[in-house]
């Protein structure tokens, strides 16, 4: 079925489901946007409710395309100006899904390797972030607060980790740490002060939470106090800082780097 | 003074900057939005033209303005529509700058360390690297193609990390590349390749050069010919990537680890 109009209810529904967080929470469903995002989201078993393409995509993007269009449920050929209307980027590859949010666990696995954030604001840097950890081989990821994990902007710059990574959304981060120390974990916070232990000097365990605060203000005292440990990159000039994304890809690969 | 109508000269003379680099680079002079990033010029010694501020910018940033207006040539209160029509945020504080391009070297120290970008494109990456380079204590940048490094979005990102590295600007990586060689300086290709030299293997000199590619296709293949060192970040699936400035950070803090 070839979908022309804006006021295609297809098209009015995925626009709203991209827009709207609160949309997205009611349905259960997301966005995706882009061939191989909405394939990587094939390759991690998403229900894939959705597929909208032009032709000139199917032509583009078909070794994406054909897997796409055997799983999803329903598939709609769109014209350009509609992909334009859709579409969250600036020049659309004319591919995008709407996809089931799958069953996100509620537990933390104690014997794993995490990374929470606290009130992230920016999609982009937690896009990043779930990138980065998921290369590095770390477990899931708990969050708390800031953005919606899936914001378009935050599952394009994961570029598929948000659809592999477990993640965890927990209502108050201090309880969930002290849970984990409880339970044995070494959680780590990530702090800018001169007196917290180099990132070189931690001994990083097996069971570990690395704990990063927002891109203003930092983590909040309440969570720096209930971490095992505080570390800090150390940098040339203490006036400097990092970007979230940033102090994050360093303390992620200090957690994983011994015997690489 | 007050402006008050957005077909000012002054006002469209900064917007004008602010949206072309060809503008830029004909009258020698960038822009800059907020605060502390026009503090930040004050601190590295630059020579601001002019400086526009919101009467409510004057209350609240009081400490970063009073000196910025010391320094400045020339200052203009303007209107809350007018900041909003100067801006590059959504939100903006009301304070903004043209600033004089300073005298960027032409010659490479080769006793430094630098951090080298082919073509980058996203004015965030860039941004991000030049802050992250600048907290570990890299001696300068040298780019080739790629963004504007004056794009106001780019400063924004480097927090003014671009205001303080040197850039050099080069028409020609490679033979960049080979020069530094023939002075006895490392140079080393950030590569995502199984068969590259882990980054943990690598004894990094004091006078290296970091050499980072493109988002989307990588360094060329005749600049990683180039270099004395491929090297990769391992990571545990081979499929997956890390975004530019990510990688850059990771690599970059490898550079000077030793000893912190």
């Amino acid at each position: 079925m070839l979908l022309t109009s804006r006021q295609n209810e297809k098209v009015k529904a995925f626009i709203k489901l991209s827009a709207s967080s609160k949309q997205r929470r009611a349905r259960k469903m997301f966005t995706l946007e882009g061939a191989r995002l909405c394939f990587d989201a094939v390759k991690s078993d998403c229900i894939i409710s959705e597929v909208f393409y032009t032709q000139k995509a199917l032509e583009q993007y078909q070794t994406y395309l054909i897997p796409i269009l055997e799983r999803a449920k329903n598939a709609f050929e769109i014209t350009q100006p509609i992909a334009d209307a859709m579409a969250d980027t600036k020049t659309t590859q004319g591919v995008f899904a709407i996809v089931e949010m799958q069953e996100n666990p509620t537990a933390i696995d104690y014997t794993k390797k995490y990374i929470a954030l606290e009130n992230i604001q920016n999609p982009a840097n937690l896009g990043a972030i779930a990138r980065t950890a998921s290369a590095m081989g770390i477990y899931g990821m708990i969050v708390n607060g800031g953005c919606d994990i899936y914001t378009p902007q935050a599952q394009r710059s994961a570029m598929g980790a948000l659809l592999r990574l477990p993640v965890i959304e927990v209502g108050d981060m201090v309880e969930t740490i002290k849970h984990c120390n409880e339970k044995g974990m070494q959680t780590i916070a990530s702090v800018a002060r001169n007196n917290a232990v180099p990132v070189t000097q931690v001994a990083f365990q097996e069971n570990s939470v690395l704990v990063i605060g927002n891109e203003g203000n930092g983590l909040s005292d309440s969570c720096i106090k209930s971490c095992t440990i505080q570390t800090t990159i150390p940098m040339d000039d203490k006036t400097e800082s990092l970007n979230a994304a940033n102090a994050a890809a360093i303390l992620l690969w200090e957690m994983v780097r011994l015997g690489r």
